[in-house]
């Protein structure tokens, strides 16, 4: 059997070894347009970071050997041929053309079977000058190896990077930490990793960037960029510019799917390959795998691309199988995903509430915040976290969160309760392990499903955190903390009434609270206000609401961030 | 409505919240028998380690009030009454009748609704001398402030620990971590964390216990306590005896059902009180939650005991429920468990291959060792860790391991995954998060599926790490890996022959393997001894088979070990 797959990242390399393992006698060929192949992809940002010193480590097995042609021939059985641009699949003729780019010779091979593993490449937004030097896509490994030369050089003060998202992140902190590059990071919507988190954790996020040092323009649009003798400089719509030494461009990657499409190949909605639970696409001998596939979200059943080195791993097995007339299914997914910005980790899966709101969904939220371990034990730290489920049906359909502790372990679990399509009320029988030095006797998910639960059966309100500095100002704010905590943290609502009663004192002054106002009580991670809120529903008040989250959930000050963020245009 | 709970730990106190929460005019009482309620009893092993300086830390909120009478007064809105020893439930007039200890008096308090969630209490082995003084259970809170008090003075020089389950583990890196004790770990079965683990990961946290100074003494039963004014001597079977300053016996607990018993409550079959789904008990006016409860295991169905926080506070807020009327169900268990031994993590979810095979499953196993985040990332360091599951059916029974980092994420997962009854095949579809600074592109909860599946599939054995060093001596053991890698961690198999070949070599020199011989291929972690088998069975090799788990997977050095264990009698 002749196999043929066209690609060499993780999905194409994962298929090609699995088929060779299955079928040894199978001559299975591996056709790659770079000079290296099998990179870890996902590093490259650490490796700019300088957290990981040498290169080669990406292009490594963990024990040193670099995996190379000979590597894949000798250990996997497979022949990686490198510097081969593919330029049309014949499938009449069950043939690959390609390019040998150092002889400059066109070429063919036969195939049985072929798996088209492309990837996907950086989008380019339509600005004028998006092209010129010093403007680059961090998706090309020996560019980051020559971004990372320049910073060693000191070569680079200054650099802009475009698009907010997850990657974009990733190298504010690349520039930022280790190399004290100045950082400007330039996102068109109004927060950061728009789509991926709720406004209300974003500007948690932003907080972290912004005491990092990190300067932020939200809902900025680049107008032009210009390169002049090696001074760029970023417009926005107003005209301003922003000068700086290197332009990054990190607003999303768009599927390679030419080869596809032009050997008559069937692509789906979101602009991947289309294909079916056996990732085959429409003509049964042709698999594809990793970031060239559209996948389907469990949730919705809407089609999308994910760039995702862990679902490409996957996929890669799933493909290998199956091209060894195997039976493995790859099935819609959830999109769990967990990075790291600075000192806090962020993590969703799911769908986020807007995303759930403009598809039409009626849903609930609870938030919280929580201890990463007893709060007793040394170096116990928070997490911010919300859950989203649908109001009717109570399925859960989203949790995200940050934490400055670990959080993998609520995203892996809250991954696994999405895909069952756990209720809201079934959630608190999820069993979690519990050690004073790891977690909690109750997970976050168990309090946020019972928050979810106290809310509707007590009648009391959620106030939502980004919802809190625009209460009326007629509010009267219930602040059941103790003094010392009001101090490390206060609230920053001088525009309304503020009561301070700690809620042990609570019950004896409760006279204090008047009782005609809208009254919403507040607390550091969003437990004790509930006690203060029974206790004047107990007692009468009928306007009752809580403060989500706690003062934890809110950023440290508003007034700083929006200092910070001042001379953006929308 | 009259709500008495008896009882002042998590489930008994969750409980009587809850259910003045959901009735603000419910009158709810919760007789306790000690001075001190609400402690965090997993916090004791850490107090008396020094980790946490403050005992009241493990009676206060997270913001430092103490848990008293008043607190739950004023703020839960329920009455605590400690220092009550209950006599005797009468369920024919609805009546508790008990004794203030502090007065002796006998009183009787009348209920609507009971609570019992009276706990557990130390299993008191049947051996001359065990109430001596000097020896203690680590069950009481004030007992471990007094042994705090003594570590503190220098009072303690050595101390037996008799039980090496994972209370008795804590322990040992309670007594020596800070304070330096000597401690002799006395163990009856011949491993340590028995019915937790199976025996080859326990070598591996018995390593790691020796490595940190414990003496251990596996197999080993107490015949007698004798304390001859304050120098305590613990004897074994052969006479011998080991002098301390105490001895602690942490070799189980046992359900306080006597109450229960008395009052004519359903006892189970494993000595628990019976309850149903809503933790009803046969009168369906008194509800039991927490240790002294009996549940079922998930898996097997088998009726049990535990004494897990997490499941008591979850019971807690069930009863809450129920006891208002409410509908809240509390299922069957997987038996997640977490915790920490000096340096490592260890976690096992489900059953043991142990036990899976007394209950008469026939099983497959399978086992492997990963790193916990990318290898490159700084700080990546490795887990143990395997699954055991059903052949014939493919589900998975369980999972277990121990890591020098994150361990939790993965019991969590595999907690809800085995729950769900997920089958080997299906496992690969788990969705996790991952990132270079948490994860690997694929989890170790894939790779122990696609061990089953490349063993079954590929007809390659496995041979388990504890049964490595027992191979019949004509076994030919092939390393594969590096030079610098066997220098790191050789192998302790002076008695087979061995040829060292790395992989990336083999595909050369395999004509160095004898090609009659039983092969068993070694790698580092697991993963290249799988190239090598699989090349030698291409070449035409059939008698091949692979050390699960890779040299990591075995103690470092066994001469060490089993120095250590000398003079140990079964």
């Amino acid at each position: 059997m002749e196999v043929i797959v066209i690609g060499g990242s993780a999905a194409g390399l994962k298929a090609a070894c699995r088929i060779a393992r299955l079928k040894p006698d199978a001559a299975v060929k591996v056709l790659v347009r770079d000079r290296y192949f099998g990179v870890s992809a996902c590093g490259m940002a650490f490796y700019l970071a300088g957290d990981i010193d040498d290169f080669k480590a990406l292009i490594s097995t963990p024990n040193g050997t670099v995996k190379d042609e000979v590597y894949y021939r000798d250990v996997k059985g497979i022949e990686v041929l490198a510097r081969r641009e593919v330029l049309a699949i014949d499938r009449a003729a069950r043939l690959v053309r390609f390019r040998e780019l150092d002889t400059g010779r066109e070429k063919s091979l036969p195939y049985d079977k072929l798996v088209i593993a492309t990837g996907a490449e950086p989008l380019v937004p339509a600005i004028p000058g998006v092209d010129s030097p010093g403007v680059a896509y961090f998706a090309d490994f020996e560019q980051a190896v020559q971004l990372r030369h320049d910073l060693e050089r000191g070569m680079i003060e200054r650099v802009a990077i475009v698009g907010a998202g997850f990657v974009g992140l990733e190298l504010c902190e690349a520039f930022r930490a280790m190399w004290g590059v100045e950082v400007e990071l330039i996102e068109l919507q109004p927060q950061v990793l728009p789509g991926l988190v709720d406004p209300e954790l974003a500007v948690l996020v932003e907080e972290e960037l912004i005491e990092q040092g990190v300067s932020i323009r939200l809902g900025c649009r680049c107008n032009e960029i210009v390169n002049d003798e090696n001074h760029i400089c970023v417009f926005d719509l107003a005209g301003e510019g922003i000068h700086v030494d290197r332009v990054i461009i990190t607003v999303g990657v768009r599927p390679n799917v030419d080869l596809a499409r032009a050997a008559g190949l069937e692509i789906g909605s979101a602009g991947g390959i289309k294909v079916d639970a056996h990732l085959a696409t429409n003509d049964p001998d042709i698999f594809a795998a990793g970031d060239c596939v559209e996948l389907v979200n469990a949730l919705n059943g809407r089609n999308g691309v994910w760039s995702f080195g862990s679902l490409a791993s996957r996929m890669g097995r799933v493909v290998g199988d199956n091209v060894c007339n195997g039976d493995s299914q790859f099935n819609p997914i959830v999109c769990a995903t967990v990075f790291k910005v600075f000192d806090i980790t962020v993590g969703t899966v799911g769908m986020t509430a807007v995303e759930c709101r403009s598809d039409g969904y009626e849903i609930g939220e609870s938030w919280g915040t929580f201890h990463d371990r007893l709060f007793y034990y040394p170096g116990a730290t928070t997490m911010n976290v919300k859950l989203v489920y649908d109001k009717s049906s109570g399925e859960v359909l989203g949790f995200q969160g940050l934490s400055r502790g670990s959080l993998l372990h609520e995203i892996n679990a809250a991954s696994q309760l999405i895909r069952q399509r756990v209720t809201v009320d079934k959630l608190p029988e999820f069993e979690h392990a519990y050690s004073p030095p790891f977690a909690q006797p109750l997970d976050p998910l168990h309090y946020l499903a019972y928050i979810a639960d106290n809310s509707r059966s007590a009648g009391i309100g959620l106030v939502p955190p980004h919802e809190f500095l625009d209460l009326p100002t007629d509010t009267v704010v219930l602040d059941s903390r103790s003094p010392h905590e009001i101090e490390s943290r206060p609230l920053d609502v001088e525009a309304k009434r503020r009561i301070e009663i700690p809620v042990e004192k609570l019950r004896s002054r409760i006279r204090e609270v008047p009782s005609d106002a809208q009254i919403v009580t507040v607390c550091q991670t969003g437990g004790r206000s509930w006690d203060a809120a029974l206790m004047l529903r107990r007692a009468g008040w009928n306007q009752v609401s809580i403060l989500a989250g706690g003062a934890l959930f809110l950023p440290k000050s508003s007034a700083d961030r929006s200092g910070s963020t001042a001379g953006t245009e929308g």
